[in-house]
């Protein structure tokens, strides 16, 4: 079948964006560099904004740019765009077809600002309007709910933030990506257990925080083209500003709690979860945090939490996939989409 | 009942915002002038976090300033903040008391950039950190469910971006808004009854774009809080890249749709989702829009579409309020929440 056919293509697919994309990620950071950049405006929709959201926090970390996520309508629908002088201004798309980010990318250069496209086709409009181009070449992807392409353009962000801080300690973490992610494609069997015990649920929340929100806003969207789940999506902040009130006994949480820095607040939060009934599965690299929910999926320890997402999304792949066969679910061909969605 | 009460302090609590906020935003533009000011970096969370929203779309078509939402995380977990030079950074909280909104702002300070901050308390810690602060006086607010105080962050914004800009024509818009949200209130009849044909629901899909972006996420999080509904919240064209494969027939979806220059792609859309047999509330101040529903909430029209978001609201927590009582629950009291969030 396509969809895990593309899924278990990600090692490979990765592994040739370390190669030729390391060179093209130094080539755009020496352009990007000539420029005077204050911060990136970043476009990009579904799978491709939440590219952008883990380049947020790449940005943030690697290389002290505060990032903006683009408000598409200002520049389409009420034609009142903002001054991007000074921004380095990113449009994501797999297919770079989307007018609307298409839009952003056109009126960024009529400004005279840094334009880059991330797609995965250097023949799309977006990759041939935008100054720079960052080709991901994770070849056809025939599914409508991205995978390999997902995983390829957070590497695409990896690369070029390491490339932008010339920083060869976290490059030579990166190039451990290829045998992680065959790491996590072995535990299909796990996954598709657990998937089973949610077979039912027709609604669920799913929560990360930090590098790891891309990863439960993903994980939510396959949920809902692969399987129709109602899955809810939150940072584990955000979460407890109202709209833990929801959780009842039985209610299901798939909570991405891999460690970093702020793992004692995670514990807390599922510790809460847990006391208030949550049908709480933990998605981790870390015994302890695994241990606190009802259920789990653990992934190899030893990644460095700024690469988690780009591993940890694998099993949740997997896990909507399985789902989606247990619901009875085509997984392919969600209802209502095709692979290229045009927004204005 | 306390919260009854609240919504329907609005018209006199904004009325009053309208006089002593007006003098507060152009002593606050005055000084905000003086610095060279490339973009906004906003930190807020739940209800603040959707009047920051506001602000983007507010701040770009009046100022034509990027807004950034904030990343917290990347001051309090991962102790990279980014560079916040050239950005005014706005600290958004009706109790001024979360930690990781106070970093934000701390480490703004440190690094010499210019703050201001949004809040209900002038003795907080947020009011009082920060360079700036307006105050929006809404006076106490005893339910855990912020309504007056939302609406009068929404004005705080709204009159920060005419002082800025010195737009008179919009200030004489502006002070209109106490007679429409008078008006919108008349409606808790109509909206009583909307709310008892979705009384059995367990989840929705909230729908807004643009400045009615904000309105969909407060409503979404209302619903949440006060009913315990599993409210999704997308803007119309965000859903279309992925998330729509939810639909099926009876699927609950609650749409803003108030006219603007986007008004062409919602009416498609909303035929779409009715053709897939959606379960539709259009909440409208246009009448060809609010056909399109199953069922609809129709405001008064006349109402400029920046300032929308300040009067659709009242109707969505009448409706909150109102599902609540049908379901039986006590919509003053939440589960698991008290007024104050901390987080970190």
């Amino acid at each position: 079948m396509t969809i895990q056919h593309e899924i278990y293509a990600q090692p490979t697919v990765i592994s040739e964006l370390l190669e030729h994309g390391l060179v093209q990620a130094y080539q755009l950071a020496a352009k990007i560099r000539k420029h005077d950049i204050r911060y990136v405006y970043a476009a990009g929709r579904g799978t491709s904004e939440h590219a952008s959201i883990y380049g947020q926090y790449l940005f943030g970390t690697l290389n002290r740019l505060p990032v903006a996520l683009a408000a598409p309508s200002l520049f389409t629908i009420y034609q009142q765009p903002p001054n991007l002088r000074h921004a380095l201004v990113i449009g994501v798309s797999q297919s770079g077809q989307s007018p609307d980010i298409l839009a952003v990318i056109d009126e960024a250069q009529r400004q005279g600002a840094l334009t880059l496209a991330i797609t995965n086709d250097p023949a799309s409009p977006l990759a041939q309007h935008a100054a720079l181009h960052f080709d991901i070449a994770a070849g056809p992807e025939l599914a409508v709910a991205a995978t390999k392409t997902y995983t390829a353009q957070l590497t695409a962000f990896a690369l070029l933030a390491i490339a932008l801080a010339d920083d060869q300690a976290r490059l030579t973490e990166l190039r451990r990506l290829p045998v992680a992610l065959t790491e996590a494609l072995q535990l299909e069997e796990v996954v598709a257990t657990a998937a089973s015990h949610f077979r039912t649920m027709s609604y669920c929340v799913v929560l990360g925080r930090g590098f790891q929100l891309a990863t439960a806003l993903e994980w939510s969207l396959k949920l809902k083209e692969m399987a129709y789940v109602v899955a809810e999506r939150y940072s584990t902040a955000e979460f407890q500003h109202g709209p833990i009130a929801l959780i009842e006994p039985g209610f299901p949480v798939l909570a991405v709690a891999t460690r970093d820095a702020g793992s004692m607040y995670i514990a807390n939060l599922l510790d809460r979860l847990r006391a208030a009934g949550a049908e709480l599965l933990v998605l981790s690299d870390d015994r302890t945090l695994f241990a606190h929910g009802v259920t789990g999926l653990l992934i190899p320890a030893g990644i460095p939490d700024w690469l988690t997402p780009i591993v940890t999304i694998v099993p949740a792949q997997l896990f909507c996939y399985h789902l989606a066969l247990a619901r009875g679910v085509d997984p392919l061909h969600p209802r209502g989409l095709r692979k290229i969605t045009r927004t204005h």
